[in-house]
């Protein structure tokens, strides 16, 4: 089974969107044994659209589409796919009357435009769309299997594992590939890759092995198309060598969902007390749905005044010690801890950048704190000069703070 | 001039890694009127890079390739090329000895791989790579300027700005691309469609529209290539048109950089009261440099007694109308400027779901709240059953509530 992807848009062409969806698209295909071969971008033009898809229909199995589905005048995959298979195009009744009661729903006027988002080609199998308007679409020509997707990523994933997966598994001929995934916190790419030299499969083996980084940790990705034992047997022999700085499977759970678990099985709660990272870290703890259970709340002080008043932070550790210091971290966490009476406090305080930075305290140093009912505990960091990955990197290293010392019981 | 992208690489097609490559080249070679037509993306295949390059060489002026010129076995960009344009490899004896100069610089072993890096198709010109080993090289065939860079983002990019760039702005028949683009707020991409149904160009006009959906609102990107003028006058009737909903000049300012850009001109400072959004709105003020200036902080507030605790919410409004609601919205944002004793604050209190709705008060149902020196407001959204964007669409209206009352100096 071989894949070709398309995705349409001008401005995936013109740079002002990466496109993401394309490394989606591979990334859950591959898993299902329909790995893509090929990816094509073109921008929303009727005649390329339909001289791309004809070429690959003649040589691939799959071809999944993406963008060019909404409302408007520069949205035209839709006629493309039709013009270039010859079939009329149509207008679905049920998803017109699905698109008009969403708009009732809302309380709001449905435009004229929105109409168009009901249309299709012949033939075509409609696949429900729960996170947007616009429909997928699932056609059949030339023994190939064709998807029309939204280009929103949202939209995109979600019909793509709920319809177009589904859809693909039960095709016949395909090679299922067994994977497994496991998460880490804490340790770098390189290091980790030091670590489990010797473990790692060499190329040619029938298990690969991959790195892929994140800033909530790096994730290992195990594959298989021959022998699951021999996946089974390497991760559970990485899983062990990685020793505190394993998370769990990565189908189960992310450093998040860890912690969460954790706290809730404890029946524990967690508060946060923010500065440079201005509410990031809260954002990612309640990403989830039943945050309530184990996250109180937080605060978010940005100037020392309010560091003062809201969190009790003493005047004497910022003006001896300064904002960004392992004493206004622990202060910072020890003062939320108190006012929101939560099991633990976590707390964030530095140099985020690109300005801000002494020679004393550059860009990118940063102070971890937290709070627990045996005291309090800090950490300094010495990240880069960017101010988004300070954020992000400093907002998930409290996050693992918090779990090692939870999971140590301290 | 007409240009085509070719990003080669395993790790793009199975999902591993995003290919943001791509979007570089399009952001800039689209500034200086070579515009990305198209792009296609293949594995570390020397047959099938060979026939995608065959076939664009035929159709395009440009051609940029990316990835494979690393030193393993599987980097085999430089072998297609040479078999595609049936030219000897050669090793290039400057390039090789740069090579063994950096090792020696560095004081390390040079790996025999590495020597495959200054191998190159003949008559190849040398772009040299400040940020890396494999060089960047620039062929012409059949009339095509053909340029490969490493993959590495930074290099690619490095030797994109230093060398392809300049190259390109040399070639006779280049025509710059004028583009303008719009930031909206508060409205869909379906209202904004028809309110601007008969201003904006039908396909075929020397001027292009695209409306580019986004959850801070909806931009409109226009270009043009003989018509500078029409461009500006287009531009110029579409913001009148938008009314209220206008922004800016996406060249300048986004929703949130317009609303630092006001607060700090003015002086004033917001806060922030969060429930549903858990600290998405204190993050995205945050995210910019220097966003001191005009945030003070916020307080996160997951459970009604932290409301009361923190903020100040009365217990009769929690009781009486329930944590989700106008009244509590308003006391919320009432409750974040007292106590942060900033010019402004903003709220959201809403049940972002997927649990947690009931027939009264469904999933999406969101209150924004909005304290001045001149009183309290608030707002009614329904929005979806999905968590994200609830979330995210919440946070943004937020902003946007201020901006419309700060533009009315209420």
């Amino acid at each position: 089974m071989k894949t070709f992807v398309l995705t349409i848009g001008d401005e995936l062409l013109s740079g002002r969107t990466v496109d993401s969806n394309g490394a989606y698209i591979g990334k859950q295909l591959s898993g299902v044994g329909a790995p893509v071969k090929s990816r094509a971008t073109v921008g929303d033009d009727v005649a390329h659209i339909g001289r791309v898809l004809l070429s690959a229909l003649a040589e691939y199995d799959i071809v999944v589409i993406t963008g060019g589905l909404g409302p408007t005048q520069d949205d035209v995959t839709v006629e493309a796919v039709a013009a270039a298979l010859k079939v009329p195009l149509v207008t679905n009744d049920e998803v017109l009357s699905g698109i008009e009661a969403r708009y009732r729903e809302w309380n709001r006027p449905m435009p004229q435009a929105v109409t168009r988002m009901a249309r299709m080609p012949e033939g075509t199998v409609v696949l429900e769309n729960l996170w947007g308007t616009a429909p997928g679409m699932y056609l059949q020509a030339d023994h190939c299997h064709m998807f029309l997707l939204p280009g929103v990523p949202r939209e995109m994933q979600g019909i793509l594992d709920e319809s177009v997966v589904p859809i693909i598994k039960a095709l016949p001929g395909l090679t299922p590939v067994h994977t497994r995934a496991i998460v880490t916190a804490g340790i770098s790419e390189s290091a980790l890759a030091e670590k489990l030299a010797d473990l790692m499969p060499p190329p040619g083996s029938p298990v690969k092995a991959a790195y892929l980084p994140g800033y909530g940790g790096v994730e290992l990705r195990f594959s298989s198309i021959e022998d699951p034992e021999a996946l089974d047997r390497l991760v559970d022999q990485v899983s062990e060598r990685i020793g505190s700085h394993y998370i769990g499977d990565a189908a189960r759970e992310d450093l998040v969902g860890h912690v969460a678990r954790i706290l809730v099985e404890r029946n524990e709660t967690i508060a946060t007390a923010e500065s440079c990272t201005g509410g990031l870290i809260g954002k990612l703890l309640t990403d989830r749905p039943g945050s309530s259970e184990y996250y109180l709340g937080g605060v978010v002080v940005y100037s020392n005044e309010i560091k003062e008043k809201l969190l009790g932070v003493p005047h004497v550790t910022l003006s001896q010690h300064g904002a960004v210091s392992a004493q206004t971290a622990e202060a910072m966490a020890a003062g939320a801890r108190d006012r929101l009476k939560s099991t633990y406090a976590i707390s964030v305080t530095g140099i985020a950048g690109p300005g801000g930075g002494t020679d004393e305290k550059p860009v990118g140093l940063v102070y971890l704190g937290l709070a627990t009912g045996k005291g309090t505990f800090s950490r300094e960091m010495r990240l880069t000069r960017d101010r988004e990955q300070n954020r992000l990197r400093s907002a998930y290293a409290a996050i693992d703070f918090l779990r090692r010392k939870m999971e140590a019981h301290i």
